[in-house]
This record gives C-alpha cells, structure tokens and sequence, in this order.
C-alpha cells in the first residue's frame, strides 16, 4: 500500500476525497509536525501546497501539489533525490479568472467603497465605471491569463498579453508580445492584470515607472505578491493617479497588520482565496487519480513539474 | 430656439452634452425650484430621471429621461397633455449588467468580507465559490436581462428567464417562460437576477415563499427595490439558507440610516449606481439629438414611451 500524508492546509475537500480513495493508506497529518513525522516514518507521497524543510526525508518520492506555482519547493532537492512534483496547473484557472473580474469589478463599480460606507450605514452614490471598451494587458498569459483573456474578450473589453515566449502561444488573445514589451503595455492599458508566477525574473515587475506610464488606470494582482513592488502600489494609490487596485495576494503573507495597505480605500485586499471553489477537489483528484497510476509506471505523467513550469510561465 | 431646462440630478456629463447642442436654449437648473420655475415660464423640454407634481406646466411638451424606468411619472397626466416622454432605455444594459456582475461576485468571492475584515487590517480566508456551472434565473428579460445573460453565458453559466410575453423574445436565453413559471424557476435556480421594473405586478415580487424556494443560493438585484420584499430579504439572510445578496436598488430610497440591512454581513449595498458609467452621456446625446428632430417633426421617435414600455417589462 502506498502511505500518503495529507499536509493540514489543503483545499476544501482535498483531504476527504484522497481519504477516500482505495488501495492507498492515507494520513490526514492535523499539523506540520505530524506531516514531518509521517514522512520521517516512511510514507512515499505528500498532498500539500506548504512546504518545510524537515518534509525532505529519504521515503519521500512524489510530492502531489494543490496550487499552481512552484516557487515554495526546493527544486534542486527534488532533482537531486529523484522526487517528482505535480501541480494543480488549470485546476484553478476559471476560478481565478473570476476572481480577478470580481477584484477588478470592485474597484471599477465602488463596490469596496460601498461596503465601506455601509458599515456606517451611508448611503453615498459615487462616480464609478465601465469596462467596455476599456484595454487590459495580461501579464502572463498562462491557463489563469488566458480564462480572463476569454472572459475580458467575450465582455467588449480590449485585450493583450505578454508572455515570456510569445511565439508558442495559441490562445485568444489577439496581441501577444515579450518581456521586452512590457513598458509599451503599460502606456497602452487602462487595466493591468498580473497573472504571472513567481520567479527570479517577475520579482518586482510592477513598480513605480510601470505605474507611472499606466496612469490613471487600475490594477489586480492574482498573480503572486512580489511581482509588485508594494511600497510603489500604496505611492500611486495615495499620491498618484491610480485610481485603484484589487490584490489576492500579497508580500508577504499574510499581510502583516501594520501595513498601511490595509488603509488604502481604493484599495481591495483579498486573503489569497482566488484558487478556492467547491469545484477545486473534484478537479484536482481526477489529475491525482491519473498520477497515481503514473506512479505505478503505468501511465505518463500529467502537471509533471517540466510541463507545469513552461506553460504556467509568462 | 427651442427652451430647454436640465434637472440638477442628470448622470455626470449629460447637463454639459445638452449645453453643447446648437439651436437650444439651455437652462442648467440649479435646484428643483428652478427647474419648476423654468416649465412655468414656457421651457418646452425636461431633461430628468426625476420627477415632481408641479414640473407638470402647460408648456412641457417632452420630457427626455436619463433613465430605463418610467414609473417615477404622471403617465396618464402625459398622455391626457400630449406630453411626449422618452427613456435611456438600452444606454444603461451594458453597464449594469456588469454592476449585476460586480455585486453578484463580490457575494460569491468574499469581496464584502474582504473589505469589511481590511477595516480591521484581519487577513482571514473564508469560504468562497465559483460561477461557471451555476444556474442563473433571470427575472425580467429586457435589454439589461439580456445583456447580463450574454455575459453569464460567455463565463460558463446556465440561464433561464423569465419575461412578462416570453412569445415576443428574441435572444440568447435557450429558455425563457411567462411570469407564471416564477416559482419553477426559484426552484431550479442557483443565482436569482432581478432585472425587471417595476410595475403593478412586480412589487413584492420576491417575498418569504420564493427565498424558500431559492434555498442556499444567492440575490441580485439591479431592477428596482419594490421588487424585493426588504423584511423578507433581512429573514432570508439572516435565518435563512440565503448564501449572499447585492443590491442596488432598496425600497425606499436611499435606504434610511437604520435599515437594519446595513448589518448583513453577506449583503452588499450599492446605492443606485449601477447605470453610471462615463460612456452614459455620449450615448445618450445620440437618442436625444435623435429625438431632437424628431420633436421637430422631420424623424420618427426613438425610445418613446409606447415601444419602451413594451420592451423593457419582464
């Protein structure tokens, strides 16, 4: 029997549904030291998005990811020892297209205002607006980039991409340019949509020249936290032109309670939830079943770490 | 010239568009008595969406409304006079069917909770869902009904309607009943999307019976508060399965400061700006400079009163 542990931070549904899956022994670990223990002890298979650096024990052979990036693991200890990593690459995708429209929709139509107001029962109309006919550039168009590209589109919005190698991309958008393009992307665009993973290279992306050349425009980030430069994101708010910004994630996090973020009133923070849905553990268990037998050397591989990583990238 | 007076609450930009026009004179009233002493003084034209008795003089000969609805007015006073009254009918579908979308996510992705925990700088992740598979049953299928299933549909939801003489409809809805399939539809329903105006037959619409239908499901409404029983909303979220609720429009309006609805944590309150966009006033001059010739006599009217009020009735 294959011994799985199941770290205690996994999605809605995630644990019960590998628990009830046959021919496997699973652990439900109720902490990180018990997940630590459990691989200690032998078991093969990590269901986890969390890592620490005591879950590198010798037994471990396959760490089965529920998030879309990769940016957490030791990939050079995985390489090293043999360890295959998977990841929920595209299981998110259409969850977190709506989550970035309900972020953008929430500054662009005063929803954040209006809850703010309401919390001192003010009834206070204020000037809102529209995003027909309004241009969005989607930094990063990967299986998230590409379901709002689809939405933006099918909504009457103007849409373009950067993407780290455009010239493999087939997807919908139709203006799809480099790195290099990125400067040019922010003049052109009312909206900026991070939706680009985390990597050596999108540290910092977004700072205070790129919000300058966009404007008065607004921002959301489902991306990853240091893609933008926060110190920059509360200067363009405050003093700039932005006229606002939508964040799922944030640097770090959780956002500690000190940081003046949390005060911006153009401003919506949301706690990293951009991924969750009822829909997320039915989606992700159909890759772990297939994997599962891949692990028994009788399948290939699906979200193997080497196919997520180029696709997933901008 | 022809003598033309503008209500002090007309939508950002349009007293300015009238202004701008050749071959009026404009009065840009900066009161409500103003615009009465205008129409007492022989102003021929009302630009408004709002409406007092003594507005109703015996040179008014057009009222040109900024809004969809129609039941602020002296129908019958118009009709007895011969005053010709046209609507925005159609300006506003495109913004508020993405305000409906604006509040319908801030319910489903925890937007409301975000913004209400960011007041105490409290990074808590909640439970949130997911839009694509869900039903949405959309009550009163006019331009803004239509426009707001064009979008649902697009994001990979399921819709049905429901129009007063849904022999007459022709759109994207694959399925579409009479007022006599409310509950059937409650029933089968997700999501429940008010878009209808409001009329005789519609106030109380949705009371205590429909919300039990509707179960663990969600509100929106973007039609007008009458619509909507508030007491029975108040019960529905507060004791009942009831999951979240936006609205824009409350009964009465503004919502009184002790509305114990301001307390709901999954309610959103929007106050009445779902037709508020900056693309408001320039497409709106296109139907009134329209109708400018009309009133001359040289084309036929758009969006009087007569084809409006069959168009936008559920």
């Amino acid at each position: 029997m294959i011994r799985v542990v199941v770290d205690p931070g996994c999605p809605t549904g995630v644990p019960e549904t590998v628990k009830g899956l046959r021919g496997l022994d699973v652990v439900l670990a109720p902490d990180r030291d018990a997940v630590a223990a459990e691989l200690a002890a032998g078991a093969e298979v990590l269901v986890t998005s969390y890592w620490r650096d005591d879950f590198l024990t010798p037994s471990l052979r396959w760490v089965a990811g529920n998030g879309a990036g990769t940016d957490q693991y030791p990939l050079e200890d995985f390489s090293r020892n043999g360890i295959e990593l998977t990841t929920a690459h595209g299981v998110h995708a259409s969850c977190v297209a709506e989550h970035a429209f309900a972020l953008l929709l929430g500054v662009t139509r005063g929803i954040g205002q209006s809850v703010r107001n309401s919390e001192a029962h003010r009834w206070s109309p204020m000037t809102v607006d529209e995003l027909c006919g309004k241009k969005m550039a989607i930094i990063g168009l990967g299986r998230i980039g590409e379901e709002v590209a689809r939405r933006a589109i099918a909504w009457g919005m103007e849409v373009a991409g950067l993407k780290r190698t455009p010239e493999t991309y087939k997807g919908c958008v139709p203006v799809v340019r480099g790195p290099g393009a990125l400067h040019e992307l922010c003049s052109w665009a009312d909206i900026l949509m991070i939706t680009a993973p985390a990597t050596n290279e999108t540290r910092g992306l977004i700072g205070a020249e790129e919000f300058a050349l966009l404007g008065a425009g607004w921002l959301v980030n489902v991306g990853r936290g240091p893609l933008v430069d926060s110190d920059a994101l509360l200067v363009a708010l405050r003093d700039g032109e932005l006229r606002g910004a939508g964040i799922d994630v944030t640097d770090p996090e959780p956002l500690p309670q000190d940081s003046p973020l949390w005060d911006c009133p153009d401003l919506i923070i949301t706690p990293h939830i951009g991924g969750d849905s009822p829909n997320f553990a039915p989606r992700w268990a159909q890759i772990f079943e297939h994997n599962l037998v891949a692990y028994a050397g009788l399948a290939d591989w699906r979200n193997r770490l080497e196919h997520a990583a180029s696709e997933v990238s901008a």
